[in-house]
């Protein structure tokens, strides 16, 4: 099988509703999510936009936006959401009764020139800095890999002084790593088997390394934490395989905080979750909500989540892009177009 | 297909190991839990001890056990626990490093008139009360339902003014009802369709019911909270379909304590358990850990719990008690040796 991302034109962004901005695009990404469909979408006529993680300077904004202006650099998460509703003021914006997600039906994506971005004031998130700081890898993090990776921290409940595992090595894992060890973690074992990925993970605060898979991993973890397994889980694959992995390694009372899209219908429900008292959590970060948290530590360089990014590539490279994170060539890929 | 109980005559009950007491029971019960083998257990030589909650006197106890006393009239949780060990600390008895279930394997079960009790110090919890004193109905559910109830409750993250549904009108259902009320929840939505139990889950605080199933019950609760959906579920079945229900009636952001022992392997991981960020807790209820914060409640009348009994047997009638309780007869049956 041969697996393609192709470039096409479309029409140029523009604004549809007086809440949207228009967002000319400086860096955006490929994700870990976006492989998904790279292997799995079949070809269609229309084909389907793709990319939720941008960085970008508003070029346009609709008659009812208020905060946002044109010239801001703003950090696009990778769901738009009013700010205003129930869901946005309890701190949940990826379920904003108003909002939803770039990149699906008619909402435009961020692997791109410019893009649309509706309920602007509520969804961009202005930054400090000029189109070209040197943060800007760390700052684009902001729009997914890092906000979910703190994501699957909180929803772990890691704390300080526990015990910490993190299920899968990619872009999301390595910044799992990192909320892990900023949320006060003693020990972060890290499952994956990628060296270069591995190795940053170190850098990044893992104090333990796991390679082997299934229940020989469950017994290495077990092995690493006295025998009970960890307080805190965080799950970011996605796969069957993961989950359980995932709550095989949990202690009892423990808590899995999941943010792998699930490729999967179901999860196991007996043992050893129910058993053992495992809480299981997470679901798509809601990373508009965490920006303010984690943009300080961005700004001052007390984490630098932007070491992720191993390639750079313009618009028209997008396709080897994706063939390069596909085959674990890359960590993550940025888009500069 | 004629489902039976049988009473056996089985070896007195005897200290094994110094830790031990042996408790004479002066009340135990027939749980919902004990209908799942009742109706699937194939029939086998040796058969199976039934029996988990229990309140007695102590008659005998090992050379190391140092709080319990010959005499005392003592509450047994369903499972015995050494009250020592980093999970009992931790409040999660029912991991406890060195401890187990009544009526498994090689361990006494409480339909009986006596039964040996391992880790008696960890286990019995000290009544301040006689043996026939009336509030000893409540002071019963204290061994497993009221400490289950409470435990859905906590792990549906129960809090003041929020929105609770309770997935199950048995004797566990209705006692989650008394917990969520007493963890200050405003709107308490009650899902079963048997007259007596929904007359008394509205007794003990539910403010709504809902008696469709499936989809229906979905849609129905969803009108009853404005769209949205309960920030807390407590389950309380066990089965794949009150699972699904209960995961399609948490609100974006809620949490689903389940108690039901599930039937199933599996449950739901992706729609909308993933997308709607919700919390799926629970599992065996570490009712040792809960007697403390719930008996001043009991003692001073504010919780009835007791109620839940419609039935008491003796010894000889238990066989009958279990059809009464399969046949929906009997919300939960009391027996007296």
């Amino acid at each position: 099988m041969i697996l393609v991302a192709k470039i096409e034109d479309v029409r140029d962004a523009r604004l549809l509703e007086p809440t949207d901005a228009v967002v000319r695009v400086t860096r955006a990404c490929i994700c870990g999510s976006d492989l998904w469909p790279y292997a799995t979408l079949e070809p269609s006529e229309t084909g389907r936009r793709m990319g939720h993680e941008a960085i970008g300077v508003v070029e346009a904004v609709g008659a009812d936006v208020r905060t946002v202006k044109n010239g801001d650099v703003v950090v696009m998460p990778f769901a738009f959401s009013d700010g205003s509703c129930v869901f946005c003021h309890e701190g949940l914006h990826t379920s904003c009764i108003h909002g939803g997600f770039f990149g699906t039906s008619d909402i435009d994506a961020a692997q791109a020139e410019a893009l649309r971005v509706p309920q602007a004031d509520g969804t961009l998130f202005v930054l400090p800095v000029g189109e070209d700081d040197a943060l800007m890898p760390s700052l684009l993090t902001l729009s997914d890999v890092m906000g979910t990776g703190h994501h699957a921290a909180v929803a772990a409940r890691v704390g300080p002084g526990q015990t910490t595992a993190v299920v899968g090595d990619g872009a999301v894992g390595l910044c799992g790593v990192i909320a892990a060890r900023r949320l006060g973690a003693e020990q972060v074992i890290i499952l994956g088997r990628h060296a270069d990925r591995i190795a940053l993970a170190r850098e990044f605060g893992a104090t333990d390394v796991v390679s082997e898979r299934g229940d020989e991993a469950v017994e290495r973890v077990r092995e690493l934490t006295g025998g009970f397994g960890v307080h805190s889980v965080l799950e970011c694959v996605g796969l069957e395989q993961s989950m359980l992995t995932a709550i095989g390694i949990a202690r009892p009372g423990g808590a899995v905080g999941r943010v792998g899209v699930p490729q999967n219908e179901t999860m196991p429900a007996s043992q050893p979750a129910f058993y053992d008292n495992i809480t299981v959590s997470g679901g798509p970060a809601p990373v508009r909500a965490y920006i303010e948290e984690l943009l300080p530590d961005v700004l001052e360089g007390r984490i630098r989540p932007g070491r992720v990014f191993d390639r750079v590539v313009g618009l028209d490279a997008v396709p080897n892009g994706y063939r390069a994170m596909n085959d674990r060539e890359a960590i993550k890929v940025m888009v500069k177009p």
